[in-house]
């Protein structure tokens, strides 16, 4: 496993495309790492780009995507999913031959068909989803250690050069993370298992809540509805790009709740026993792999 | 408001039975607090008593309940829900006349009920369930700090003598709690929704999750379920005493799941928003309401 300190990863000038709270943090870790010369950081408005500025997290604020793209090698596009694909395409049309582009989008599939074209552009476009983030938003909240030691799926398609490739595993393990790649495909299905699902079920849940409850509510409830404070834009644009994975997941949700239900309806109470043991291990399971895994 | 400092609560002696996270917390507030003289820690297993006494968290350590009760004024019942009623019954055979007996359970229509007849007795028995924990287990996480400014719900019947009630209150505020009062009816009602609830939905996000996922699950996942990583046996007790209330709330989870999974399904990108939005503004208000209230 190469480490970040190894990667040997540097460019000149980079572009980040929104700088939110995923934006912000990878501007201010490329900028605390020394991984490139100069970070511009494009937004729509100037207020909160100078703000980004004036906080230390870029080192330019560019109202104006195409002029940054022109000036930059390698652009990450950390824009909601349903925008990355116009961000990027805008991108491409500028950039140098030889330019990299990837994103930071929760969905792959849809952004990754639709940019096929460009997997083995002059310019090319490779995704990216670094799995880190927040219930926050915006560059506020921003961290140079939000991606330490997370894990960044890449995915690639058949027709991605290797060589574009290894440059963006050597990117985001120089900003701190550990890579692996996955088909678009496998990564949309993976996360919404993983990421869109209890997203769905926190909303759910929060939505039970009478607020006569609000002080009955101890931290199990807070922490298990924590992630329903994210922004709801966001989170729909998400949903839409990832509906058929999406409701799968959500039909296998709803078979373990009928099934805890019925257990607990019949008031078989070592069988109940036996399945929130089986919940418990396969969560217990979850804290002893804290190290995400590496495969590139 | 009446605040710990105030509330001028002392005993001699204290027993507590069940020294694990919220029994040993609580020994370690009183003691921490100097509320008691002397407090004597309950349970089964000699060498885990005699750990918890070396870790400064009990006086003493006694196999024997009603030894201990005999020496004790005021005796706390921590032992899981389905032992509160027999340690009670044990206790309130040989305190001495004008003592008080409370519990910590989670579930308390059940405890209260059969326990009903010690609701005025010669020693007094009130339903106390302090809204404090962790899915942590064992004395070893215990911390003197765990109940500060948490609510207790202490669930009086219509027989408590005002006296006692007021003693109790004074005891848990002198801990660090606020009190409020509700009937034990009420109470499983609304803990049915804010934590019996949500720890079945965890456990049954956890149990959606294929090891082969493990590290792409990110902190949304971990958040999501930690609490299913609660003990299975203490849990499974829980649910089967609040059946009825539990199967409502889960029927009202089910019914929250099946739509959004239908404006899912339907495509009805606004109206999802406006249901994720719902959720967020729910959950943002838990956050703004942290201070529980105060009804006594």
């Amino acid at each position: 496993m190469s480490t970040p300190a190894s990667s040997g990863f540097s460019v000149e000038t980079i572009a980040i495309v929104g700088v939110g709270l995923i934006g912000g943090s990878l501007a201010a870790a490329v900028k605390q790492r020394g991984i490139a010369q100069r970070v511009i950081g494009v937004g729509r408005n100037r207020n909160r780009l100078e703000a980004a500025r004036i906080a230390g997290l870029i080192d330019e604020g560019s109202n104006d995507l195409s002029q940054a793209a022109r000036e930059a090698k390698l652009l990450v596009v950390c824009t909601p999913v349903d925008r990355i694909v116009a961000d990027v395409r805008q991108a491409a049309a500028v950039m140098p031959t030889g330019s990299l582009i990837t994103d930071a989008g929760s969905v792959k599939g849809a952004i990754c068909e639709s940019l096929q074209d460009l997997a083995d552009g002059p310019v090319t476009f490779v995704g990216s989803h670094p799995l880190a983030g927040s219930e926050k938003q915006g560059f506020e909240h921003a961290s140079p250690t939000l991606f330490d030691r997370k894990l960044c799926v890449l995915t690639p398609t058949a027709k991605t050069p290797a060589g574009s490739l290894q440059r963006l595993h050597r990117f985001w393990r120089a900003v701190g993370m550990e890579t692996c790649e996955l088909s678009p495909a496998d990564h949309d299905a993976a996360l919404a298992m993983t990421s869109h699902l209890p997203h769905a079920v926190a909303a759910a849940l929060a939505l039970t809540l009478d607020p006569e409850h609000h002080r009955l509510a101890a931290s199990g409830f807070r922490d298990t509805t924590r992630i329903a404070a994210g922004d709801p834009a966001l989170w729909t644009a998400i949903f839409q790009q990832n509906r058929p994975a999406l409701i799968q997941a959500l039909t296998r949700m709803e078979e373990e709740i009928a099934s805890l239900k019925s257990l607990i309806v019949s008031g078989d109470a070592a069988s109940l026993q036996k399945r929130l043991q089986q919940a418990k291990t396969g969560r217990d399971a979850l804290d002893t792999n804290l190290s995400p895994g590496f495969d590139s």
